[in-house]
């Protein structure tokens, strides 16, 4: 089996238990799990968020922030016999967005993943938000990320072997590897 | 077979079908089906959408309204051989958080719901909304309710024994009894 | 096989691959392929995406634009050994509700359009935005457009033989015609 045979997306809506469910793919794998974390705790709603989330995590995982330069710290703690949960994509897009306007940094830390992701070593596990299924938003910051984050999707589903829809908690599945 | 594997969670965003689908089936149980109605017209638009809902039931049909007091409302018209179809359960949530933007009333009838499910008689057909798979959005009070929703459907959806997601009039299985 | 057993309807969300599914559905269909297009370039943003899509088609590939006279287009290029690839029917309801919002003309050519769909001969692929899986927009304008666009799926996926949600660039099929 191939690095990218191991490798999941999981998309879901707000609320929908995508996180729950990639945990527990994660637990399930048997291997040793680390959390890549993309939250960044800048107002009082997103520490709260960042905190439940925290508890809700078995206590033996490790744990590593990559708000920004997210292929660097895959490549950093990526290694076989080692399960990776990145927790969430589309806080990482919005991040980056955040940070440069321009999406100078976005298309680079962009390009930087999914170079990266066929080389990993070990298994991935990569929760992101489907944003793209309501009316089309006014503002125009909210429209690039959309794209942004349909893109992605589109790009990263091309390169896991094993892409679920989570609704309501369930999982439904868009790819499945070949038996 | 249990009472709650009698229940069925019919999901699907705005003008979807969902709320035919489900009086479809509510109609092939050929139980007796009382319909419970959770919208309020408060306006012009809400009054219009409840009176072309009316137009379309059956006649035979009876009707409750449960605007708030839904478990309630369930545990007086559940009965062994009677369908009772909740259309819907998003402006339920909505009446809720605009009777109490606190919120306690909001826990504690959600509570009363996910306590009373198990112990129903007869069949349960419940519709919600998808309102979780567009872009985050601006106020605060529209993310909390978006959060609500997810989060109850979660719950409803693990005490179901059959989930719908309905998309442009059909049914998506998200969720079945096992055979 | 009757001409409706050849139409396809495709349905996604923003960014999530439907066009570049349809283009490819249209190209395995081995027929001389048509494309229908609806936008109109009103604004840089548009005319940017137009051309993008105008450059990922392949070349051979005619075209026609129906910004708002579809049923009169589809009419006019249908033709047995031709498929006729419409992008997209969110965009033509966008542009009709914006021509007239009394609504008479949206309401004229989409009576005209399902009147032609089982009628056309040759093969039909018609892309359109599922735009109804978020919160409730703020404004009339949009939840009409998102009103107008969930009657309209369901309408035509009752006269397709195929439907088929693409998410993350993956073909999740609602409905395939009986074996």
């Amino acid at each position: 089996m191939s690095a990218a045979a191991a490798h999941e997306l999981v998309l879901g809506g707000a609320r929908s238990g995508k996180s729950r469910y990639a945990q527990a793919q994660a637990a399930a794998s048997g291997l040793a799990v680390t959390y890549i974390a993309t939250a960044q705790a800048l107002d009082a709603e997103m520490a709260a968020r960042i905190e439940r989330h925290r508890a809700e995590r078995p206590a033996g995982w490790g744990l590593a922030e990559a708000p920004l330069a997210l292929a660097a710290a895959l490549e950093a703690h990526a290694a076989p016999g080692r399960c990776l949960l990145v927790d969430c994509l589309t806080l990482w897009l919005s991040n980056l967005l955040l940070a440069d306007a321009a999406g100078a940094r976005l298309a680079a830390e962009t390009a930087a993943l999914l170079d990266a992701l066929p080389r990993l070593p070990g298994r991935l596990v990569l929760v992101s938000n489907e944003v793209g299924q309501g009316i089309v938003p006014d503002n125009a910051l909210a429209r690039r990320f959309r794209d942004e984050a349909g893109w992605l999707h589109q790009a990263l589903a091309a390169r896991c072997a094993r892409v679920t829809l989570v609704v309501a908690g369930l999982p439904l599945s868009l790819k499945e590897p070949p038996r």
